[in-house]
């Protein structure tokens, strides 16, 4: 039987627990199962149907694994015997483990609508031939419906429309498309954005039913309204891929997650962990369980994953919630909880808002106006989340804001943040919005 | 007698000061006494003469100061009776003040070199007529050298060099351009983007003399060599520009800057503040006299006074130094301090480095790579500094980084943070520079 001292199911997260687990533990024998020959950029898979053009431009260099002594096993595991710490593969094969790390992922999920299995209808799996298959279609055909104004939506819309003569509507069933996770005035921008690039969107709106007989030929939405469609992109997001795990006894939790502690070790085996999409999820603010599965959350279990193996010692403080796009070539992003979150939750809030542009002065080419807007509670002056759009700065400003929220900085905190400045890659050091936001809410808060 | 609750002698700092002050206390009256009609952008001075290619183009607007209702005057503060609590103006008026604050900046610092002031050697002056004269001088030379080579100096010679056909030749008395700021492996590479747009780079090399008769011929150096040159440019830095608050009896330090406690009060006024390049400053790793002069530091030195100045309760952490630049569209960063300098210190470090792209999959159009160094204590895994090269998105990235130095975060903190990732503006969550270099030194640390 082979035998490995780490075994790591899964082969996207499964690289960041992997590469971690290395530097923490130098000696230690290390094998990654996955079935995939290859392996996608789960972000990038809107941007293969459009700026990237080809899956084969978006997969997951193995040369890290191997730079990394991970050993690659390609098979699928099929079955864990805990009493025995062995994985079953689908070749017969067994491989035994000291420590296993399920990063199984998720699968998209596949609402329950009549007609969901119509061909020309696709979930957006992550699977190479799968991807080249769609990519081929979308080739072909003159009407695309995406169903769900989420990041994945959106960005297929923003994508799919890219060197293609064909029309797209998006069809949310909130008031606002990326409403989860922004507030309102930046789901209006980025609504207004998406919209200039001629795709549709239909707000307030469900699709009831999928139109056709054995092909897609349109969708009927709630009000009764249809929309021809030769394509369906389902974009609702994704559920945890944990049949494994229950198969092999793990206790699952929130929408089926595998129940983990903060040490990120399964509550059922101390000699089991989990991270990424699979693993259940902890609000940062709260301790509630939380729904978020991010890329950039999952990396983060998984380097906790990897220094925890064999001596516990980091804390998952919970998820944050992270996110930025790109709509446009206009870029939003967020960062902890929203004003509407807030005020839902019952925290009373004190709001900072500030307009600048991200290079100095204002003259400089390329250019763009950044607006960002900070969300204190009002008890403690503690920052608690930022909505902010801009130009491509904005993936990393709001890398600052997020460390901000992660040390429970207060706006007071806020203002003597020292930042580096420069004319062509940020704000003024006069006008910059994270510190200026935070000054304008002083005189607000309760204490 | 004209009277203000808040004085601020400075018009570019001062911004900053009397936005803070207007923010924490909204009914105080506020004033401003400066000389100059408009203010320049002092970190957009080396790209008016390339890419703005106006000074007009790089004034900080008034309506800054008009929203903030701050009141100008435009005047030359030219004493200070601090018994009675008054300013003197240039044309003859007092100001009385509740509290004053010096924000009156820096001077280019001019070297005591023989013929330093021939006709067509240019300290950088921040002045508007100045600085039209210097542009309207420089499309008419062919031979331009440039005395010192840090920010200043660097950046001048990219932008001067652009749309311009002349000979450009940086001086450096250290071994490395940038080398105050940066490690050698950043220097170089700095060094070499520059040398690939043909400007000429001398290093380990000082001008002993300025050449010609009443107006420049060339330069002199250490070595014997002589360079032709019909403009010589100063880019070696700053003085605190302290001769009316040394006259009005405030104590000077560190390079004659005045001397100021952690509220920025000066030792010798209660009711006497001051920020910016006028003030002295400490080091946040060490609390030594810091000779660093950003607009950044002086923007939040700038704020903590506004916060203070009826109620000191912002307490300043010391200048953490944190750079950024763009050379032959390459960006450069540094927070913190240098390995270079920890050496210097005596301080033992483990170092983590990462070369990543700055989108992910790399194939994403636009894409550069980034190039990570942190310097951590390798007694507490404290994170020190770090050095950036990259894209543009390098100019926030750093402030992350700084970010985790304000908070003297961990190796192992650093490991579990969360950032948001996206395809096209940031690297893989997998590969996030940060994170990655920050692993990779787990092992390292003593404790």
């Amino acid at each position: 039987m082979r035998k490995s001292d780490v075994v790591i199911l899964g082969g996207t997260m499964g690289i960041s627990a992997g590469m971690s687990c290395r530097n923490h533990y130098p000696d230690k024998t290390i094998a990654m199962i996955r079935k995939e020959v290859t392996v996608q950029v789960p972000c990038g898979i809107p941007y293969l149907f459009g700026t990237v053009a080809t899956p084969e431009k978006n997969i997951i260099p193995d040369r890290i694994l191997e730079s990394n002594q991970i050993e690659l096993i390609q098979d699928d595991a099929i079955d864990v015997d805990r009493s025995k710490k062995v994985v079953l593969l689908a070749s017969g094969e067994t491989v035994g483990y000291e420590k296993l790390v399920f990063a199984t992922g998720s699968l998209p999920l596949v609402p329950p609508i009549h007609g969901v299995d119509k061909k020309g209808v696709f979930p957006v799996q992550k699977d190479l031939s799968y991807l080249w298959h769609l990519l081929y279609q979308m080739d072909k055909v003159e009407n695309v419906v995406i169903i769900g104004g989420g990041f994945i939506g959106v960005e297929f819309a923003d994508e799919c429309r890219k060197n293609r003569d064909i029309n797209i509507t998006v069809v949310e069933m909130l008031p606002h498309c990326l409403q989860v996770s922004m507030d309102e005035e930046f789901c209006e921008e980025a609504e207004s954005a998406l919209a200039e690039t001629g795709v549709k969107i239909i707000t307030n709106e469900r699709v009831v039913s999928i139109l056709g007989n054995e092909k897609v030929t349109g969708v009927e939405l709630a009000s009764g309204k249809k929309i021809n469609a030769d394509m369906v992109i389902l974009g609702l997001g994704a559920v945890p891929n944990t049949s494994l795990a229950g198969k092999a006894g793990l206790e699952l939790g929130f929408r089926n997650a595998v129940r983990v502690d903060r040490h990120m070790r399964t509550v059922t085996d101390m000699d089991v962990f989990a991270c990424g999409d699979c693993a259940e999820k902890f609000s940062f603010f709260d301790g509630r369980p939380s729904g978020i599965m991010l890329a950039s959350v999952g990396s983060s279990e998984a380097r906790i994953v990897g220094a925890n193996l064999f001596s516990p010692t980091c804390y998952n403080i919970g998820t944050v919630g992270v996110f930025s796009t790109l709509i446009n070539e206009r870029a939003f992003a967020a960062a902890g909880i929203t004003e509407r979150y807030a005020k839902e939750a019952g925290c009373e809030t004190v709001i900072g808002t500030e307009t600048s542009t991200d290079t100095h002065p204002a003259g400089m080419p390329g250019s763009s106006v950044v607006k960002l807007k900070l969300i204190f509670a009002k008890d403690t002056g503690v920052l608690l989340g930022g909505g902010l759009s801009g130009g491509k700065s904005v993936g990393e400003m709001i890398n600052v804001v997020s460390a901000c929220i992660q040390h429970r900085m207060t706006a007071h905190d806020i203002i003597m943040f020292q930042m580096g400045t420069h004319p062509a890659l940020t704000p003024s050091p006069i006008m910059y919005p994270l510190v200026n936001a935070a000054c304008k809410c002083i005189g607000g808060f309760k204490n």
